[in-house]
């Protein structure tokens, strides 16, 4: 029965199987070190039998075999103990040489060649670290909103119409019609707010982004959510602390390892995120920085950099919602703020710096879709499914949308969101 | 502040405040009751005030109001309350009427028509159970998964080459490349196993499927595992049985409304579930039926039938395994039985009558995929980032997969798959 090495120093003076990729041999002059790396960690074998030495010498790392010895204490060792007077058994062939050295603390080579060799390359704990981290993210934003009574749903990634923003879309040939994949879940979790109130999905979203950025994928994965019986968008904003929060500690149950391993700090999330309005902040801005970004419809990424430095000196916190962004450049299912309807009844919340979430209030008058679609000259025909879902009565509700990857690349302070998503697609790549 | 339906009978004497849709609107000669619903159930109101009696004779139902009013106790009253001497207001406009009485027990509607109007006829408590018991499966198959130290990943959807079957695929236009939707994650998790060794993943999967059936869609939810350090198919077997046990019992603590309400019967999941190898079903087949299925690569819908029935009277269990089927019916990454290598390690798993889950143990070694894909007359190119991963050390391993929307629609006993779908694509529908 084979044990994680994890296990293995609650075995002293025990026989025990262990079983792992050969993460690095050295052979000294009398015995030789084999380190083997399961999904939980490391774990040294000591060969000095000669036969066994001679059969390790030519084993090349990543061959995949399985170790039955005895568990010995040994300070030096690796946890304080290794396994002694080892059987070892190869699973696999003897493995091609990595392009990278795993054993290695850090793995030198550049993110194109880690990508093409995703295979391999991911096997490096400190490659790996970041995707358990958004495992336990994932996680926590599903343990927070089942608590709040959301009901998790899966909606179709294929439709009929490029509606939702027109740029931007990968268009199919659906069994002989054209037909484009889903930029985001938007018109389906509003319909689903008639249905459940509260729904949310975790699923992947494209995006035709023409753009080779660090920040910008053509798939990523969208964690969204939307309620109904809300006042405005400071009811979704509750919800959207409830679930970092609850993304955040849950990294910290779940994946301290990774946590450790890559030096991550874990943000506080207040028990209220302070906010400010889009309005203040640029005159707050026009005050204290050398800019006036006044009258310009969003803030530039240097300003949400300033802004968060701000938040973190008035607050003392990470985190910052930036409410009541101009209507202009919002989309149009969006609520406008009923004293100043220039303004929307919408947030960001920005992360060190960053977008991190953008949500809002939306309309949920059906008179009020076929007015905000005849302002932007569109007719209502190839949105009949979702307006039918205001058509039949929809309570004021609302909603936010949080990009997985962008999450877990701020928080691991990774430079590209490539190094936290496990194949990226975009401009350039469609492979492995 | 609003409570819920359920809650309300916590209340007698006070005064709430309730909000949902107006289910409901019968006038009496002196009283008007109005039925809410909420995401949680029904409350009755009863209004007896002239003005407000005038108003609600022309709300149409399906408009959603707030009511506030006294809790008051009425045996007659559905779970025992009403809420008297209400003051209501209107949440939404006047909603158009549905085209089906959501009232009624039963929507007596066609499925096209259903689906045409998915925004409202969902809406419908006996429409919208099936996708609460599909939301407590999942959750009940990732807490299995969790609990087994499975790490949940989330993998490409568009793939720069069809290769895992050539067939059934959907073409898409990617910046000027040609790309296709992936049919199923079954490359990436494989390749995961080489990372994390025990990998989940639920996320769509695409199938141009060209038959119009009551069991096929082009996209479902899948529910997909791979697992390393296996010694054959059953190790990967018993972790099915591990998940299965677990959806059920979550959709038992999670959804029992939705149980009760669709009268679901919930099946035991036996600690081990009986299994049969294939040849032996097929000789079983050939013993006490009528017909002699030896020779054939598959079992016929008929058959799978015939088995569940004999294994509930055999065992007393609604699922079975299958193992062991003709290598020649399986993908070329399936691993033969070292025994009988005609056979494979691989299976089946029936529910009531119908496959649900299929899976087995894959190869393992670089060199047997090499050889499998010559036999099949394929060059290994496409398949690059895919071999890596076998190149560069693999443990012997293996998985499975289990359709989300099938799963469900056998446990209540849906005539079509599209009845547990929230917004069903296939040949003809794209829409809503």
């Amino acid at each position: 029965m084979r044990i994680l090495s994890s296990q293995v120093s609650k075995h002293v003076g025990e026989e025990v199987t262990v079983a792992g990729w050969l993460h690095r041999v050295r052979a000294l002059k009398s015995v030789t070190f084999a380190i083997v790396r399961d999904r939980d960690g490391l774990v040294q074998v000591v060969a000095a039998e000669p036969d066994l030495v001679k059969r390790l010498a030519v084993l090349t790392e990543e061959t995949v075999i399985e170790v039955t010895g005895t568990v010995t204490a040994n300070q030096q060792a690796p946890g304080g103990v290794e396994i002694t007077s080892p059987a070892v058994r190869e699973l696999s062939e003897p493995a091609v040489a990595s392009p990278f050295d795993l054993y290695r603390p850090v793995v030198s080579a550049a993110l194109p060649t880690v990508l093409d060799n995703a295979a391999v390359a991911l096997r490096h704990p400190r490659l790996r670290a970041p995707f358990e981290i958004s495992a336990a993210s994932v996680a926590g934003y599903r343990r927070a909103l089942d608590r709040l009574g959301f009901t998790e749903v899966h909606t179709p990634k294929v439709v009929s119409s490029a509606t939702e923003s027109g740029a931007n879309v990968f268009a199919l040939d659906w069994f002989g019609r054209k037909a484009y994949l889903a930029q985001s879940p938007q018109f389906y979790k509003q319909t689903m707010v008639g249905v459940f109130e509260r729904v949310y999905e975790v699923g992947p979203v494209f995006r035709a982004e023409p753009h080779d950025t660090a920040r910008h994928l053509a798939q990523y994965t969208s964690l969204d959510a939307e309620l109904g019986f809300v006042t405005d968008h400071r009811d979704v904003m509750a919800v959207v602390r409830e679930a970092v929060a609850e993304m955040v500690a849950t990294i910290a149950e779940r994946a301290p390892g990774a946590v450790e391993l890559l030096g991550v700090k874990l943000p506080d999330v207040p028990e209220e995120i302070p906010s400010i309005h889009f309005a203040d902040a640029q005159e707050l801005l026009a005050r204290e920085t050398d800019e006036d970004p006044r009258g310009e419809p969003d803030l530039a990424p240097a300003h949400e950099r300033w802004l968060c430095e701000w938040a973190m000196r008035e607050y003392g916190s990470q985190f910052l919602f930036v409410t009541g962004y101009p209507m202009r450049k919002r989309p149009f299912y969006t609520h406008p703020d009923p004293q100043r309807p220039e303004f929307s009844n919408s947030f960001d919340l920005l992360f060190r710096g960053l977008e991190l979430v953008t949500g809002g209030q939306r309309l949920h008058r059906h008179s009020d879709y076929l007015a905000a679609l005849e302002a932007r000259g569109e007719s209502p025909e190839p949105y009949a499914g979702y307006l039918a879902a205001f058509a039949h009565g929809m309570p004021p509700h609302g909603g936010f949308a949080l990009g997985l990857e962008r999450f877990v690349a701020r928080l691991t302070e990774a430079d590209n969101i490539r190094w936290t998503t496990l194949f990226p697609r975009d401009l350039h790549r469609l492979a492995p």
